[in-house]
């Protein structure tokens, strides 16, 4: 009686989204019945699109709307180095910088025995046929710095140097702006570890 | 570049939602493609349903799903009695206390000077129509307790007081488990002009 059935659903739906609570989801729904009818029906189209025109690349496995994705077809890319990356998100935040001019390569995931997500759930498998033909020179490991994304990346390297391609780790130091009383100490012992000349 | 172009607009939309920042946008986004198809599929159709279903009640301008709509149409609602609200959510805000009886009437706003919202804008008009008939002996005004809701409240009353029609104003006072230390002046001079006799 509260709400009436296509509201409640509605609240419903967003509800089950990420971050919404219940005051959120009304507030939403509400804001949904208030639109114009066409932005509703755009929010409505761009989530159906989303979903019926994303996939992932067959090459590097990124979300792409073609394939091979427009990152594995640019001719500006660097082909000899390969980043790999545990979600299409890290690509988005790598892009971001603007600084890194090679391809990339999704994993979907990180090892994690307790989840029960190995070797086999992975695009692991697909990696390593990429660096048949030699090509590639350099695999960046760019998966997160936890315990998984650390693990993730020993694995991975383990598997490829002996195919005779350099493997690095992206650093591990504190964050730009960051403030030096406010580091953990795993971070701040990494950071004095791997600390460089200047 | 940074985000393929479907993804990008849904993000775009999401981004245009009250409440919605850049990062949950971006969260949002991501998380509808790692739905279900058949659960995406439900979210789009829930939008499109809301709009498509819910419409205003042409008795109380209430969001409704029929015509008059079910606290209307109500047996079990007191006739004589109808609260004057700002907003479809009051209604509902109303509602989850259960011990309102009577029927409701939304104006969709309050009355703004400052915002050019005059009595024209508001359904004030279709209120006045609604006690023609003598049935409705008394008018709850439940406009907001901020200047335009009182305001509100007050122009309603001169106006439904000829018609010898009772009006009364929702009390004003310190919250249920509030503390009356943080209770600001004009509340706390309410409670003290409104006090009771136990």
């Amino acid at each position: 009686m509260q709400y009436i059935a296509p509201l409640a659903n509605l609240i419903e739906q967003f509800r089950a989204l990420p971050g919404i609570g219940a005051k959120s989801a009304v507030r939403l729904a509400y804001h949904v019945l208030e639109m114009d009818k066409d932005k509703a029906a755009a929010l409505s189209k761009a989530i159906l699109e989303a979903k019926a025109k994303i996939s992932y690349c067959q090459t590097c496995f990124n979300l792409t709307d073609c394939n091979p994705c427009a990152i594995c077809q640019s001719p500006n890319r660097d082909r000899t180095v390969l980043c790999v990356m545990e979600e299409p998100r890290d690509v988005a935040a790598m892009e971001r910088t603007r600084e890194y001019k090679g391809l990339y390569h999704v994993l979907h995931g990180s090892l994690s025995p307790l989840e029960g997500i190995g070797p086999e759930e992975l695009r692991i498998k697909e990696l390593l046929v990429r660096l048949q033909d030699g090509s590639v020179k350099e695999v960046i490991m760019a998966s997160n710095p936890n315990v998984e994304g650390e693990a993730t990346a020993m694995y991975l390297a383990r598997l490829i140097q002996p195919l005779g391609v350099k493997v690095t780790r992206i650093a591990h130091g504190l964050p730009m702006g960051g403030d030096l009383e406010y580091a953990d100490e795993v971070t701040l012992s990494k950071a004095l570890e791997n600390r460089r000349e200047m």
